[in-house]
C-alpha cells in the first residue's frame, strides 16, 4: 500500500496509518544510507527542486541529499536571486518551475499557508519543508521516526516540549503526530510563549519546566530564535536560561533513559547546556541523520512508491 | 545533419535552415522531457558551465535541467562571489572555467557583445543566455517553437511585439528569427521604446497599440522592467497600462485563435491582464515548457549531435 | 599502496612519499578527464561537501568538478546561508552536516588551523581548501605536479616564489612539498611581506627580485591581495608593480626554459605583466587544468583507493 496522496502539507491531516506507514518506510532507506554506495534508482530521471524562501541550508541540505540519493536531479531556486524580486506572483513563480516538468517541489516559505495555496495550484508534488509558524511535517516526522527507533513504539511515552511554542512549526507538527500515535504531550515555556489554547490539541500546557519534564520519556527542546525575540516574550536570554534551560541537573527529574532532542540549531548555554546536548541522552545528531531516511521515504512514497511494484534497492 | 557551429551567439546570424534543424530536434526532445524517465545519456561525462552575471533563477533552471536530463555535469558559476570581485578580467576567469575541460558554457552578461568577446577567446562552446541590450536566442528560439506547435508553421504569420523594443534582447532576438522564417512582425510601444530605424529589420513600426494587434496571429508581450524605468520613458505603469496593456477587450482586435506569449515574469496589470495571461489563447507556461526542449537541442547539436550516428534514446 | 590518511591537512605533515603518491595517482586522473567521457564510477553512491567560509569560486569549482567526475553526489553549503548566522557553533555545524553519511567534507576558513580542528573532531574525511593564513594543499600539490609535469621531477631545481609570503597559505604549502621533494625554494617580496625566520624552513629569503629570479627554473607568482592590503605593506601597487612586478624583461634573468606559474586570479600589470601571463613560459592554465586531476586523484587515495582492489576505469 502506498502512500493516496499528492502532497505533504502537514501531520494536521495525515491519519496515524499514513504516519507509520512513511515511518515503517524510512526504516527500509535508514538501511540504504548505511551502505557503502547510499543510492537506489527510484526517482531517476525525475526533478525534485528545493523553493527556498527562508534561508535553512540543513533542511535544504538534507531534501538535497534525500533526493540525490534517490538519483533524482535536483534544481535548488533561491529567493532572493528569483522573478519574486522583479514583482512576479508566488504562484506565477511557481507554474513556471511546474512547467519545466518538474515532479516534486520542496517549499519553505514565511507565510503560514502559502504551501497548501502552491499545492492546490499545480499538479505537482509539494512538501512543506516549513511554512510560517504553521507546520514542518517532516521534522515531526523525523522526531517521532527518532523516538520510535528508540522506544520501539509511541504509544504511552510522555513527550515534553519546551521553549516557544507560540512560533514553532516544529511544535506544531510534533504535537499532531504525537497526539494521533498515542503518545502524552506536553508543552512548557514563559506563558507569553505557551498558549493555553493548546488543550484543545490534547497536550498539557505547563509554565513550570520541572513540574514539565517530571518523568518524561523525551525532552523535545526548541530553539529559542534569539534574532526574532528582543524582550518582547521574555526579559533575556539569561533569564530564560535559569527558567527554562534544560541542564544535568534538571535532567534527573525525567525518566532515567529520557531521550534529549533538539531540531537545531542549538543555542548552547541558553535552552540546552553543552553537557546535555553532548550526554548520553541526546539523540540529536541520530535525528539529524533519520532526517535523510525519512525524507527518502517521503519523496518515494509521494511519486507512488509502495504500491506494490517497485523494489528500493 | 547536425550544426556546424561551434556557438550559439544570436539569431541574426543563423540560417532559416539551421533555426529549422534546432526546431526539429527540439520536438524529438519534448517527446524526452514527457516521459516519465526524463533522461537521455547525450552528455554523460561532459560538463555544462552556467555563467550568469545577471541574476535569473528562470533562464539559468531551465538550461540546468536541460544539461541534466542529457546527463551533463552542471555546475552554476555567480558572478557575485567570483574572482571578478577580485579584480581578474572576464577573459581570464573565462580561460581558467575552460581549463577546467568544460565543455559548455552558458553565459549571461550585461554588456552587449560579452558573449561574443568569450566564445571568440576559447575553444569551448558557449552560449547567449542574453547579453545586454543585444539578443537572447534561446527564447526566441522557444517562442518560435510554441508558434509552431500551435500553428504549424511560421510563414505568412503576423505576430505582434509589444512593449519596451529599445531595450529588449527578446525582441531583437525574435525580430531576426520571424523575419527569417517568413513571418511578419510589428513592433508597438511608446515611440521612446520603439524605434522608427527598426523598419531596416524588416518589421512595421507602431505606437498605437490597437491597430498594431488588429488581426494578428500571436501577441508576444515583453515585460515592462519597472525596477529599470522611472519615468524616463513613460509616465507611470497606470498610464501605460492604459495604452500598452492588453486586455480582453483589446484582444477582440486579433485573430479569433490569437495566441498570447509573454517570456515572463509577468507584471500582471500592467502589460498584460490577469484575465489574458491565464485565458485560453494564453501560450505562456507552454513556452516555458518548450524552453527546455529547446535547450537541450541546442546542447546536443552544439555537441556534436545530429551528424547521424548517434541516437538521442 | 594507498594514503593511510583520514584527511588532508597540511603538506608540512606529508611524507615525500605520500606526496608522490598523489602526484602519481594524479597522472591517471589526468588521462580521464581528457577522454570525451570525463567520469569514472570510484565515488558513486558517496556525498562530498563543499564547506566553504569564504568565498572562492575557481576552488570550489575544481573540486565540485573532481568530486562529480567520481561520480560522487556534490552539495555545497555556503557560510552566509547557514545556521552559523543563526549563533550555532562550528562543530555542531559540521557534526550535522556528518551526521547525513557524508563522506568527505572539503573545507574552507578564515582562520588559521580551524580545519584540523573540524578534522579531529569528526569521523569523516576533510580536505583543507585554504585555512587562513596557514595552507592550502591541494595548490600546493597541483604545482608541484604541474612543475614535475614539465621538468620530469622537482629535485634541484630552482623554484622562486614571488610577493606576499606572510600571509599566503599557497606559500607555505608550496614551501613545504617542494622542500621535501628536493627543490631549491626562494621567496621574495618587500620586506615588509617576507619574513626572515622562513630560513628555518630551508628556503632563502630574498628582497630583490632580480637577485631572486636568477637562474630560476620556476617562478611562482602569489596574487598581491589589494582588498587586503591599503598602504600597510607597500606604499601602493604602482610601487609594488615597478619593484616586483613580474615582466618579459626580468624574465630574461632566469633560465631560458623557466616555467610561470600564478594560482589566480591575476592583477594583470600588478604582480605580473600581460606578457609574461600569456606568454610562452606561462603554464598558469596548466595549473587549473591539473588541479581537477590532483583533486580526483585525492578524494580517491582519501576514500581508500589505491589499496590494490580498485580499478579506476
Amino acid at each position: 500500500m502506498g502512500l493516496q496522496r499528492k502532497d505533504l502539507l502537514s501531520l494536521e491531516e495525515l491519519s496515524a496509518e499514513e504516519i507509520l506507514l512513511i515511518l515503517d518506510t524510512a526504516l527500509s532507506f535508514k538501511e540504504v544510507v548505511q551502505r557503502p554506495i547510499k543510492k537506489v534508482p527510484a526517482l531517476r530521471g525525475k526533478t525534485v527542486v528545493n523553493l527556498f524562501f527562508e534561508n535553512s541550508t540543513r533542511t535544504r541540505t538534507s531534501f538535497e541529499l534525500a533526493a540525490k540519493r534517490l538519483s533524482a536531479d535536483v534544481v535548488n531556486f533561491t529567493a532572493s536571486a528569483s522573478s519574486l524580486a522583479k514583482g512576479e506572483t508566488l504562484l506565477d513563480t511557481v507554474r513556471n518551475i511546474e512547467a519545466m516538468n518538474v515532479h516534486t517541489i520542496i517549499m519553505r516559505h514565511s507565510c503560514s499557508g502559502s504551501v497548501r495555496l502552491v499545492a492546490e495550484s499545480i499538479k505537482a508534488s509539494v512538501v512543506n519543508a516549513g511554512d510560517g509558524t504553521h507546520e514542518h511535517p517532516t521534522q515531526g516526522l523525523l522526531d517521532m521516526f527518532t523516538i520510535r527507533e528508540c522506544k520501539g513504539s509511541l504509544a504511552g511515552l510522555t513527550v515534553t516540549l519546551v521553549g516557544d511554542i507560540t512560533h514553532s512549526r516544529v511544535a506544531r507538527s510534533n504535537i499532531h503526530g504525537l497526539v494521533k500515535l498515542g503518545a502524552k504531550v506536553r508543552i512548557v515555556g514563559p506563558a507569553t510563549l505557551v498558549p493555553r489554547s493548546f488543550t484543545r490539541l490534547g497536550v498539557e500546557v505547563h509554565t513550570n519546566l520541572e513540574e514539565a519534564i517530571q518523568d518524561a520519556d523525551v525532552i523535545n527542546i526548541l530553539r529559542i530564535q534569539l534574532e526574532r525575540q528582543d524582550g518582547k516574550y521574555f526579559p533575556s536570554s539569561r533569564e530564560y536560561a535559569n527558567l527554562y534551560g534544560v541542564n544535568a541537573r534538571r535532567l534527573k527529574l525525567a525518566k532515567p533513559d529520557v531521550l534529549i532532542m533538539h531540531p537545531g540549531p542549538m543555542n548552547r548555554g541558553i535552552e540546552i547546556s553543552p553537557r546535555v546536548a553532548d550526554g548520553p541522552h541526546s539523540v540529536i545528531l541520530n535525528q539529524v541523520t533519520n532526517g535523510v531516511a525519512v525524507r527518502m521515504a517521503l519523496l518515494y512514497l509521494l511519486s507512488g512508491g509502495g504500491n506494490g511494484d517497485e523494489n528500493i534497492n
